[in-house]
């Protein structure tokens, strides 16, 4: 990989990144996800552009078919959910025929379940091991049951906390591009179709920024909130700078001006 | 829309649908996403089956290549964002684009706006009236900006509290199938690893329905949930009564039957 760590610094590149999150509850509605929006941020921070999220039920074409339209197309795939013990858990199945491999038991993960479970290594536990032949592990702090690697493709649980203990696994070993900076400018008892106009006439004037609005409601106040992106700090000087004088001349308050990153 | 209504009455097709999310602020991980959870819920509970869920960034290809994908394949598609006043608001355009027609003022929501706003309407509220030719209108009873549909897509704003508006405003005209049922069984302290091996037996004996497994631990206790699904009343009560017996056969309380539905 350290290559791939050498390209970071040059920070030439665009790294992108996909999410795939497998699994019928999420469908349902019955599990609210909430790995897409950690996933996104965590990425975010470390110079790597989430560009697509999908969700795809636990049916094993649906998952290759996926898996293949992500992995063309994304520098990284990251999969959440269907690596345990059950029936219904066919991840291995569906990245395995995205490559076109085989599934077995990978003898270092039987390894890290026998010296973690003992005698409670049964069957169904076994299924943790399974992965398409090739796949590396990635290391689980949380609950041991690694994840794997596939090309591309990183492999995660679906719970919460141990994704996350996978992801902050995988971290070190992704290569990453220029981090997007941005800054979001409030604008207080502003609306947004009072912006609408002039905001586009300064998207239009700086071609290296993005700049979004976000509109919101309390109920009582209009907030509308200006988030110009850029990878060149000057360019997103010079775009917010123009964003906070029109925020003032349309009554606003005077915005803060560069209180986050991403 | 009758025939579709008449439909409904056969009960016997499955419907389907996927949720498109556009939009950069939930990429990048500043905005998480509510939306994709609401309408799952709300679908599952209608009988409509959702079959995927996608985010894709503020580009009109994006948009049009996702829009083209999941329309083909599900009976209905539901995109969220991108129909404000400003610049960003995008989604006009790539719907127009996966369709191949115009995109125009319409003259219905234009009437809609002017009534609404009177001399507020400037040109960029006016973006909010802009959609592909052909579409028709979709009630806005929450801020009165209308979200639109054409063919078997529609398109509804990001905010949530719109965005359900918009979704009431629907779900009448909407084909609906056989509703999926559902079993949660909660098995306190059972292991998803203990009840692995004999619940795929169980999944195996009973192919008219749906078996899955979703653990977790509180730091204290395990608690694996075992959800049986299907269409069919008497192939759910067969499953569940078997799922039942085997999590009191491994140590666990008598688990809840019949709590919930979707």
């Amino acid at each position: 990989m350290s290559e791939d760590l050498d390209g970071a610094d040059t920070g030439a590149a665009r790294v992108t990144a996909a999410v795939l999150v497998i699994g019928d509850e999420i469908l349902s509605g019955r599990t609210k996800d909430r790995n897409i929006g950690y996933i996104a941020e965590y990425l975010t921070e470390m110079g790597i552009e989430l560009a697509e999220a999908r969700v795809v039920a636990d049916d094993v074409e649906a998952i290759a078919e996926a898996v293949n339209a992500l992995c063309a197309r994304c520098t990284y795939v990251f999969t959440t959910g269907g690596i345990g013990p059950t029936h219904d858990d066919i991840t291995a199945d569906g990245v395995a025929r995205a490559f076109g491999v085989a599934v077995h038991h990978d003898p270092r993960a039987v390894e890290i379940l026998k010296s973690f479970l003992g005698d409670r290594l049964n069957e169904a536990r076994l299924r943790m091991a399974r992965m398409p032949v090739g796949a590396e592990l990635i290391e689980n702090a949380a609950s041991k049951a690694p994840g794997w690697r596939v090309e591309n493709v990183h492999v995660m649980a679906g719970i919460p906390s141990v994704m996350q203990a996978m992801l902050d696994a995988v971290a070190p070993t992704l290569r990453t591009g220029v981090k997007m900076l941005s800054r979001a400018l409030a604008a207080h008892d502003v609306k947004e179709g009072d912006l609408g106009g002039p905001l586009g006439e300064i998207q239009a004037r700086h071609a290296g920024v993005m700049i979004g609005s976000y509109p919101q409601f309390d109920g009582g106040r209009f907030l509308t909130t200006v988030v110009v992106r850029s990878r060149s700090e000057a360019a997103l000087e010079a775009a917010s700078a123009e964003v906070a004088r029109l925020i003032v001349e349309l009554g606003g308050a005077a915005p803060r001006s560069a209180e986050e990153q991403a």
